[in-house]
């Protein structure tokens, strides 16, 4: 029906009243770069865009962030970084989505391995609910223990249960500079044993994995020299102070080496490491240049990585449709990009049995349908099978509670 | 009524519907150490009592822990350590509290200026919920976003909205040894500008504060030759890698020093650290030995600090009673220990009133009522004042969607 761009939490609850007083479904939307569909506007309804609620201030004394939802990621590192301070999350959207978005799905990325999660870092949140009240929970406080942990419940409800209008942030020191790890392997399943002993052994700070057809997406487009022939790469940093971050980069680079890998190359000079890890960065839009692309983030315990890998190969091979893999290996969570021909129906149709095979696959080794992105309308055929009917009734219960009309995000979740 | 002693989630769930079919209420208790009364038996109802629900097992490689809730938080550390592992949540009740307890108040305690509390570490848990209904929320991966965070909503629930039966923890590599630092200070309000500065230059892995009241008990209990003189005494330590730690160390000191410390202590030595950190670890015992306390666990944003402990100052003179004031000064929690003689009646109504002031104070100062120990019993008469009544209504919409009868320790948060 409608896009509406609120400036202050007074606005987003006139607009949310209104909607309510009329039965009217409400969309929150941040960025609109989220992977699951969460902030698609749905028919007849208003979409609530934080466009325009971008304030961001930064007290370096707490080491605390009061954002707007509609701040981008790369903006608040920014406004961090200025006074040395650093916002961990680093989704691969750090530059074009939203911190609203980012709580709103419990948003990951590649420094999750050491430094956690999105709700790692929310100590409050102001939200506007379903009536048109507006909350502040939490605050700029690390400990709290005062009631439910209602800051938490919000993290990562994808707008069901209101709408975020303020963030609170915990900030931490710029972590030192890092030492850098590439690795090729012939052998895949040996890159996912490297995996598991370098996650049980090390403090990496990133440990990142990609497969052939993400080494010979990017080699397309960049040309880097990359090994076309390597079935997996490894990408690892450290960033323990001092001469720390060279030995751990260098116990990392012993493990790759005997376990098998093809060629190992390690670096404590920050500007070559960026060149190290720029074919991680630059993969997803390449492997994006193939084709259309179903994005999944599918997530498993370490140990079942491998078996992962080895069966969304299969997947892939059964039906006729290029799958690479692309995966924050060192935390579990991967990234199986289904690719396909949006103008060949028939290709598109196995891209999405391949899409949902493969959270059947993760499901069946102990994993998750979705580590990072949300459920939002894309999987969320598949929650039931994931958490069992018992936990999607009390998601329901808890959905309903705080918004009976069911008005706030219809369709996303649940 | 009765004291249930489960050794199964199938005995809880057993349990739980008998209460539920007889309208009979439940207390779920972990050690009972909680100092707000959450695991206090209710006149005709079942305790709960986890204390043989013990099971502890750590994976080393995936560097998780599953455990039963009656787990004490020691053995916890101490399993986690023989394979070099830390389970970091430290509240000083570490060697005799459980594990179910500290994560139904979120728990707290020294290392969460640098590790954060208790529901950073819980990954999944399963839960019975009020209907006999047995859940598993989460599971082991750090990345999870499949649904409502209901993992989250349960820590710090304190067994108002289930009954939690076992915990998936991350775990992370034994820190390096400890650097540490002691201080004394003549000026309080010195000390506290110190603890300012050093949480926001620093990133000290404790720093911790003890009152005149808290030196001189401990100094009649122990005799370590502490400066009875003192109004204030500041312990550091940084576990930083290699010389880092050192570096910090005295960087912390050199904060003290300039800031007009009377004595500055500093070691690299962890046996003679040990001799600095028993003086507080001994604090609260020792001021336990002058009276009968109330004890509180309020916490302020860190810029008023300095207010919080002068005003605390200010009740103890007003009402005529000894108020001690340590504190996890880094994150800005305190435990202002209210001590009284349970024989003379008049002056235990004045530190209850104390006591109450103190809240107030805090909530004034943009603080809670309590930081790490739970509403409980002792605190809900203040929670609506510190949150608002449209969160404590919110928090009532919650337990009352999950617990429609009213049956789960009934009375403790609302």
């Amino acid at each position: 029906m409608a896009v509406v761009l609120p400036h202050t939490t007074e606005q987003v609850q006139q607009v949310v009243r209104y909607a309510g007083a009329n039965g009217i479904p409400i969309v929150p939307r941040g960025a609109g770069s989220g992977l699951s569909g969460g902030a698609s506007a749905v028919e007849g309804g208003l979409v609530v865009s934080m466009a325009e609620m971008t304030h961001v201030e930064i007290d370096p004394v707490t080491r605390m962030a009061f954002v707007e939802p509609g701040v981008i990621n790369a903006d608040l590192k920014e406004a961090a970084a200025a006074v040395g301070l650093w916002y961990p999350p680093d989704p691969a959207s750090i530059g074009f989505s939203s911190i609203g978005g980012n709580v709103a799905t419990n948003a990951g990325g590649l420094c999750c391995v050491k430094y956690g999660v999105t709700t790692d870092y929310v100590l409050g949140l102001t939200v506007v609910l379903a009536d048109g009240t507006a909350l502040d929970l939490g605050g700029p406080r690390l400990k709290e223990a005062a009631g439910l942990s209602l800051t938490k419940l919000f993290v990562g409800s994808e707008g069901t249960l209101g709408i975020i209008t303020r963030i609170v942030l915990r900030l931490v020191p710029q972590p030192p500079p890092s030492a850098t790890m590439v690795a090729t392997f012939t052998d895949l399943d040996a890159s996912c044993r490297s995996v598991l002993a370098i996650a049980s052994t090390t403090r990496a700070s990133m440990l990142e994995f990609m497969d052939n057809v993400a080494i010979n997406a990017v080699e397309d487009v960049h040309g880097y020299g990359l090994d076309r022939t390597a079935q997996a790469m490894l990408i690892a940093q450290s960033d323990q102070p001092g001469e720390t971050a060279t030995r751990e980069i260098e116990a990392i680079a012993a493990v790759c080496r005997e376990l098998g890998a093809d060629e190992v190359l390690v670096t404590a000079d920050t500007a070559v490491g960026e060149t190290y890890t720029a074919a991680r960065r630059g993969a997803i839009p390449a492997v994006e240049s193939k084709g259309r692309l179903l994005l999944g983030d599918v997530g498993v315990p370490l140990p079942e990585l491998g078996a992962l890998v080895t069966g969304i190969a299969g997947i892939s091979t059964r039906h006729d449709v290029v799958i690479s893999v692309i995966a924050h290996a060192g935390d579990g969570n991967t990234h199986p990009l289904v690719v396909f021909d949006p103008d060949d129906p028939d290709q598109a149709a196995r891209a999405e049995v391949a899409y949902g095979e493969v959270m059947d696959l993760a499901i069946r080794l102990g994993g998750t349908i979705t580590g990072e992105h949300g459920v939002g309308r894309t999987k969320k055929a598949w929650l039931g099978d994931y958490v069992g009917e018992d936990v999607v009734r009390l998601n329901r219960t808890i959905k309903d509670a705080l918004d009976p009309k069911g008005l706030l995000n219809p369709g996303a979740i649940l």
